[in-house]
């Protein structure tokens, strides 16, 4: 349920509902807007006179809030939720580009990597220490040696950083390097590793999981900001279907769909989306289009040699080229990309 | 296989190449560039010579194709394949647009639509007289009277008209009234409707069927294309997936593959693909960002009364707005939508 | 809506109600069980007064059905529908075995497979004359000289025969060789061709679509009863997944669940289900555990030399064997296979 | 690549090649069946001269394995693995009965079930302590509390028990009281808790994602084995599908595939490859006439009251039913269900 307060409700009105509300045995969500303020009741699975808040002075209208998620949704949070890291701004009309290689393979690789993507105009530089493969026999990152050349990286470039985090006692140690943890889409319903970023109070970029419907993908998110996170966003990468010329199907109806439902920032990974580099510019720019508010991409300086994802990564002149359309595309819905 | 022959080879060196295999008892395609000339032998099932063909004059050399379709393949016919329809040319760098309502209603409806859509910049009326309805209980288009509102509707707005035929009997007449024949992505494995409208050497758009793999789509096309019908285009309107809060699920990852993998016009249908037509128009630009040729789109003045498809027709207002947008997004990757 | 009568209710109580709701115009659908007798009425589109009809004499209570199929479900007729096809009686405790070749290749072929499972157990011969291929330069079937030859194994072994037709015009003559019609799975959505066979009364087995929900494939029934057609037949052949180490998904779950739903006899598929014959044995076993009331199965005297679906066809002398396992599996679930 | 050995080969010339094997770099499995050995060899991403180990003393042939799992093959190791929980055999031909309530809500409701399940002739007791539900805000589980009424319930019925493991650091702690740990389908991603497990060398039941291809999920095997564990179980639970009539789509084609592919013992859970208690049953007997090994089923003495699954769960009375019909079903395959 929420409660919608009037225009310009004094403070200590908007204070006596939720003491009211708390009084009661539930949790409330507060979310202040420029004219009026939407409290958010946390249900404790008991009803909730409706009519004794109702009459309560300041408040406009009670609604209830049908959706199984309420502090991702956007009837909880009507403004778009927006942060900053490191230098850039999340969630605003200026588009964020992370990129860089899948793996951190090497602190050459990576350094390459770092130097390029800054140079084309990506703000935030990507590469997973630790990674989720399918088979034990793949590559599985080099660990904590990789995060130390990340830190290097963001030291040697001021690039902020993002990478993977993939068990809940590793998620302090990971996030002494990480500007954002990265959740991958195997572990979208690895609820003991949502908490456990979700008490860090760090940033978070949550992957949906290939098999996870939108409404899952929000009550995950719902589990990290439960614990009172709030700099969340997501990034849709792909679905499972029938359709095998491609790794996965990019889902981009998600991205107006959850510009509907949710507040939080939406961003696409076209390379995870299709699997493959030479489509992969152009989903980017279909994703900019339908309104993402930025992309993660796959760079490596020398994709034939990739431990992993080379099939489904961009060269650096390739990704300078989707940068400038980029660009192009931005302008045409009133946004930008700004470097 | 596909022999690629050496630039300006003469004529009569091509003919003898082809003579060659057809006295061999295949069927040839011969797709004539600007350079070079691209001979595609459709096999017969017993393997060929590929010595015999390699070593006469003229032949630089001879491939062969591991992909099953081979008249709809780009291996085969490299150039992209244009077309005009009325006064519109299909397949070039202008984008097409198709608009109208789902459903035929009434004589009023329909011109009403028309209008609006011509006005807003449409190059094509839509609109369905026969209609695939998934219960036997729904409205199943006005038939024969609805053709005639379309032949009306073309005479008063000079719109060319694409409208849908489900059965082979009904091909010749409804291509006297439409311009274009519409395969439904419910008729999309129906060969003996393919069949008969390859026979008919008509203007067609097939759609995909929501089941339907990149594979099997293009061996539909096929289906048509082995009449020697050649005026084809496919249309993208979303497939099957476990994803509920939409129709369907947009295939946008198939736009720049199809592009790779075919020299059909490919063209976006957001309403079916979405189901919402809050969310299509977001699915219009983002699928203009990654490559259509052209999109077909449910506008109807009265969506709340609409017979058929309503929850995803857009108000003539909003395809106004709509159509604009595809403007500035055509021009950031070098196309446009001309009116 | 239907109207459940009360217990031994005279003829003329139940006319009258049947005849008050033709006045109000709507369609009717009388099911006369041993004890009482069940009025289904078909919607025209307009609310129907439901104290009107409750105050009849002999009317003991009013339901709204929720389900957008009428004819098809168990609401409107309880009990099984069972209906014979030459000496074998279909939808009773005893299963029906179909079982032959995919296509009808050659006399000879034909007859050796006929011979082959009328031996092994089987009730009816199967064998596609017309063949609905994904390729254009697949075999497509001998056509009306394979329906001859199906005429022939018919007259020479007595087994009925179950035959595929694609196309409307075709019915009749289709109709004139087969004891039952088969709809494939990719003309499930075909509308034009159910409403074709709907009104030939023939009897039909409808197989499900690959991308069909439940409710669109009884609604395709729908399609067919609705021309008073009764003698109908589904047949579950697996749907569309991710899965890609088997053909298609046999979806086990519909069998049961079909069971709740309609009246009519379910059969599986599992040669097409699986697309794999070694593992089509263990399938078919799960569906007759599961309930249905026949199997369909693709027997070839030589598998390796099949010109369709060779690799999910078993050896006569498999075949054997799943027929004997069969009847033990049957009888644990208090059915049969009678021979 | 494996090594099959000559017929009652000598220890001493297994060992040699087992020597030179891992003198080149590489692990070896050794499976040593009645008559002769394999030796499996798990690469290290160098090609191996295949000659070399192909002329040695004892060595029949040697076979290149291109399945990206090797220790979860069946070509690693044919024999089927057995192995015993408590008084249970698993995988030899009875099958084995898991059952009890999805979540332990109490100590009485759980000695309840427990008792209840014993008696109908289950083998094992099922129920949760820590539960992955997709919303933060449903019951979450009792935790270590509900780890001790599992120890009670197997203190005063004899059963041993299986209950989920959710996180690395708990695997031990859930160990001391779990016969068997089970990972649920929302972790079978979970690489983190894959090795933890792997390390614990416990019994383990492994479910599969609803999203998993089976090659991803014997890949998932291949972790928990790559750790020396084998006493591994695989349980298919049904997988994500666009069919909406049930909670999943049970993959009945993976059990026959799987005896195929892998060693490892299968089991089917009914209950959540339906979501519903009404079809469970019928899946359940299907299951096993396929060839599962044993089956995991919701039982709940009260399932209007359960705090999770209730709509699948069975009640205790249905259950005993299942039990006398699977006894049938299994006779007829030459299985047993014993008690």
């Amino acid at each position: 349920m929420i409660i919608i307060m009037k225009n310009q409700t004094p403070t200590r009105e908007i204070s006596a509902v939720i003491s009211r509300i708390e009084n009661l045995g539930y949790r409330v969500h507060l979310s202040e807007g420029e004219e009026r303020s939407i409290i958010g009741i946390i249900g404790n699975g008991r009803p909730i006179e409706r009519d004794q808040i109702a009459r309560m002075k300041g408040v406009e209208k009670v609604v209830r809030v049908t959706k199984p998620y309420k502090l991702a949704s956007r009837d909880f949070h009507p403004q778009d939720t927006t942060f900053t890291v490191g230098n850039t701004t999340i969630g605003k009309s200026g588009l964020t580009i992370m990129a860089g290689p899948s793996a951190v393979e090497s602190r050459s690789q990576l350094m390459e990597s770092a130097h390029a993507v800054k140079e084309a105009g990506a703000h935030i530089l990507r590469g997973s220490a630790f990674m989720a493969r399918t088979s034990p026999y793949a590559f599985q990152g080099l660990g904590l040696k990789g995060l130390q050349y990340l830190a290097d990286a963001k030291a040697e470039t001021g690039l902020p950083v993002i990478t993977e985090v993939m068990s809940p006692e590793l998620v302090p140690v990971v996030a002494e390097v990480a500007d954002i943890l990265q959740i991958s889409s195997r572990n979208m319903y690895n609820y003991a590793l949502l908490n456990a970023v979700g008490r860090q109070q760090h940033p978070v970029l949550l992957k949906r999981s290939p098999s996870s419907p939108i409404k899952d993908w929000l009550l995950a998110a719902e589990y990290i900001l439960n614990h009172g996170a709030t700099r969340l966003m997501l990034c849709e990468r792909g679905i499972n279907t029938f359709e095998t010329e491609t790794r996965n199907t990019f889902d981009i109806n998600a991205i107006p769909l959850l510009k509907q439902l949710t507040h939080l920032p939406i961003f696409a990974d076209p390379s995870h989306g299709t699997g493959r580099w030479e489509i992969a510019k152009a989903i980017a720019l279909g994703a900019v289009a339908a309104g993402v508010d930025g992309i993660m991409v796959d760079v490596h300086p020398h994709p034939e040699d990739a431990l992993a994802d080379g099939a489904q990564s961009l060269k650096p002149k390739r990704f300078v080229e989707l940068v400038e359309q980029m660009k192009g595309v931005a302008a045409a819905i009133g946004r930008s990309v700004d470097h």
